[in-house]
């Protein structure tokens, strides 16, 4: 314990004690005098003894092992032991006194003797026990004012304990560490809170739907209460759990492609001219004239393969300027892209990216899925059945998806693209016939792809892209694209209306340059989250999202 | 190869060949005729070797093996081979036939019987040999016309060849691969390019100084020059390797902390309110009200820590609305941030940045630095001394370094910040006293760092925040932070002009509902990379940068 952690008590001890007895003696009429002696002697040592306990009761015997430490400076530099993770707490541990730092997630107390609480860190926690004990030796000495004291702390104050671990008999409901207990000889507040304006407790139910019933909508916290306490709400188990998931994401992407040869690159967010036409953008002033947020590395990306870079990726922000408030909109959100050159086929990277998204699945599953793991947490708050991933990647030509959505009685357009609702009607058509919750469609029609897009080679109704799908809604967005400058300015030509190949000089001259054939695409690692654990929005796979509507915290 | 690869010979094959001799038979004098026959057969069959030859000069014998591909739109897919990677080239492949794609960086015809070239993919390269042969068994046939082909194309087109692996008797001086080269029998144009405007060559010497010959400045690219066609750039060997190390920073930065149960996380980057006093920010039309870009994840990473992740890093754009254009400042950068909950002091978190940085810098000499490697490579355009990574980190206090630097004749001031001449001076004298290019300032005056920095709790002039330095160049910046919300409350009052806490609500607002003890830092990636490598100007370790005069490419 460092030297600022030095505790103050929070009361002074009571001074003195129990009176020095005054003592008489007679020497006559000895033998009737022995017995008035002995009772006297019998009522004065009761006198002494109610006396001793009248004085103990205002005695702190537990001066020095509670209250609050003072601000946390860094006032003291010799070394220390690290604090105890709880995490780490198994049966070694019996027996020790552990000295470390917690949430007060909860405390309760058991008539005026004990006190159980449970203390928090992350997703773990375990059950403490505060005994009144005035005098008994060989167990902590706990005063009345320790426990008056520890039982006034607010939850959600953050504490630092030390105690014993200690088995127990029954397992423990409460925490997830059920074996064990810690027998609490000390307990200081760190960090004081007053009352939270949400509790955690409450944050850890489920939002509820529109027609649940009045007390239901009551207990239940909004959506909009929950992202406007974003630091409180993220101290649920499950934020704690869907944090975990995100970062593994990530890393289970880059660790596939770091051993295929990808190298990562930044590509700049701020833009002189708007990159791709069709979605808005968002303007930004820099210095004396206008410029743009990038709404996908789209272009740079490209370039990056011209420059010779064969196989790139980034993650980073993505700008949308779209006024939409739906469950898998936001305005800013983290893509995750990819670009390649191919050699044969553009369906190389087609394969690469489906291997890398089942590796990604089962990656997750392994571990994030064992039983008391983050996915299980999640699914306390936010139930789903398990993604069904597949042993191999089920692709399907967008041609054949419509025949799908046609038979089952959908009207649909041919050369058109897909509602939500009509994804979302493919996802369970697709699963039923095949057992998976993840596709691919290829090969959409060329007119709803951006003028990037390389065209199908025997079919002009036709391109060489694809979209992929989780659930029945879309994560990835891909095709092969255009590398040579001529058929590009042709294709810029025909958008409606048509771009002028000067504003993109620096993109069309990359391919007089000389590009190789080249693929890749675009993911939403906020979307790969909210469908792989079938979050109700997105905005619960995000830490602090943005929408037309949101722009704080 | 596929389909569409199928070459198109440039020339239609000549028709026809020698005509059929006709012949004739004398049965009188057959003595005396013998004779003249013989002769006149003799004479015969010169004429007819002399008009085969001229027939072949005419025939091409090497139709199907040269020419322009077809825009390859994957036409093909029947499973085919992987192309040959040069970077696989080894005494194995002798003797064998590859198929390869690479950029043409050279090509030179000696005499009209032989083409050498160089193929480029990437850092590795090998040469080509194209040898006349129109009848000899045993070796390609090549025929004028697909020399003449082969020597007409383009530098830096890029070309699809196959040929036989030879070991060659005298090591190769212009390509990497030393030890062996290409017999070609195939040449084809996948991608040809007309003559660039940049040539590879010409962007693979380095800038020269301002006091260089006028040869020398007209033989150099300047940086603009260089920027302004930075696709082409990018294919040099020097920026080949930049990029590799790059990336490989970030890995090894990664590695690192993963490794110690930090989460990584992506906080938005368009904020509703100015994030920070001082450093300017760019203004974002947000649909009807303004918005700005981050100009660090300082607040949000402080509000993930107070959500309980106690352990967090971020990877991600950083914009700086300042109209600096000095050698290591840009708008935008790429800013490595870290926060983390300290236990017992601050320099828990000093220690760890500490290890961490020589852990990436000795990771980057254990990938990057071998003979022939990278760093060897970005040396030869940009040379530099080796950076010094030191066994233990060196940390001083400021008010040390201003004490060394008042001895060393500079006249400064106690409680001011450095100048940047002050810190390459004390980068210096710290190299020259302990042998390192990478050392720590600790304890920097209080009234130089934001608001949110803990005060020193001893000397009220100071606060715990540091900075590291590479080479006398700052790239890291960090403090113990405020984590109590009085005391945050009371140092905004003091900025001068005060801060409003209302206008940071959510950000005070963590700190009422509890946040442990924590520091943190922000590194510059561009600027580890730019003083690693000893580069010249920032702007060489970003893909595309940033500043007031540059938003393209």
């Amino acid at each position: 314990m460092s030297e600022e952690q030095k505790p103050i008590a929070s009361q002074e001890p009571s001074q003195g004690g129990p009176a020095e007895p005054s003592k008489s003696a007679l020497k006559k009429k000895a033998k009737e005098e022995e017995k008035a002696k002995k009772a006297e002697e019998r009522k004065r040592k009761e006198e002494e003894a109610k006396a001793a306990k009248a004085a103990a009761d205002s005695v702190d015997v537990a001066v020095g092992s509670y209250g609050k430490l003072p601000l946390h400076q860094s006032q003291d530099e010799t070394p220390k032991e690290p604090l105890k993770r709880l995490d780490t707490v198994g049966p070694n541990d019996v027996g020790n006194t552990v000295l470390f730092r917690a949430r007060l997630a909860n405390s309760r107390q058991q008539g005026n003797k004990m006190l159980f609480c449970e203390l928090r860190q992350g997703l773990v926690s375990i059950q403490g026990l505060l005994a009144l004990n005035e005098a008994t030796e060989g167990r902590p000495l706990v005063s009345k004012q320790m426990m008056k004291f520890c039982a006034a702390i607010t939850l959600e104050s953050i504490v630092l304990v030390e105690g014993e671990i200690k088995p127990v008999d029954i397992e423990i409901e409460a925490t997830t560490i059920k074996h064990f207990e810690v027998h609490i000889s000390k307990f200081w507040t760190a960090i004081a809170v007053n009352p939270l304006p949400v509790q955690i407790s409450a944050a850890s139910h489920a939002a509820v739907a529109d027609d649940a019933s009045e007390e239901a909508k009551k207990a239940a916290i909004g959506l909009d209460t929950r992202l406007n306490h974003r630091v409180i709400d993220l101290r649920t188990a499950t934020n704690q759990a869907i944090f975990r998931i995100r970062s593994g994401v990530k890393h289970l992407f880059r660790e596939f492609l770091d051993a295929r040869g990808f190298i990562e690159f930044e590509t700049p967010k701020l833009q002189g001219a708007m990159t791709e036409s069709g979605a808005s953008v968002f303007k930004v002033t820099y210095f004396d004239r206008p410029a743009f947020l990038a709404q996908s590395p789209q272009l740079a990306k490209q370039m990056i393969v011209a420059g010779d870079f064969e196989r790139m990726y980034e993650i980073g922000p993505v700008f949308r300027a779209e006024n939409s408030w739906g469950p898998r909109h936001m305005t800013e959100f983290t893509g995750m892209d990819i670009e390649m050159a191919i050699e044969h086929h553009y369906h190389e990277t087609v394969t690469l990216l489906e291997d890398m998204l089942i590796f990604v699945f089962h990656g997750l599953n392994k571990r994030f899925g064992q039983p008391g793991g983050e996915i299980e947490w999640v699914r306390k708050q936010w139930p789903s059945e398990p993604f069904v991933v597949p042993e191999k990647a089920v692709r399907l030509r967008f041609s054949e998806g419509i025949k799908m959505l046609r038979d089952a009685g959908r009207e649909i357009e041919e050369l058109e693209d897909l509602s939500t609702e009509d994804e979302k009607t493919l996802g369970r058509l697709v699963k039923e016939k095949y057992n998976t919750d993840f596709f691919v469609l290829d090969k959409f029609p060329l007119k709803i792809r951006p003028f990037y897009t390389m065209p199908d080679p025997n079919d002009e109704r036709y391109s060489n892209s694809y979209d992929f799908f989780m659930r029945g809604q879309e994560i990835l967005s891909g095709a092969q694209r255009v590398h040579d400058a001529e058929l590009l300015k042709h294709r810029m030509s025909l958008v409606d209306p048509p771009i002028d190949p000067s504003i993109m000089k620096d993109y069309v001259n990359a391919f007089e340059y000389g590009a190789p054939p080249h693929a890749g695409a675009g993911l939403g690692l906020d979307r790969i989250v909210q469908f792989f654990l079938n979050l109700p929005n997105i905005r619960l796979s995000t830490v602090f999202p943005r929408d037309p509507g949101r722009i704080a915290p």
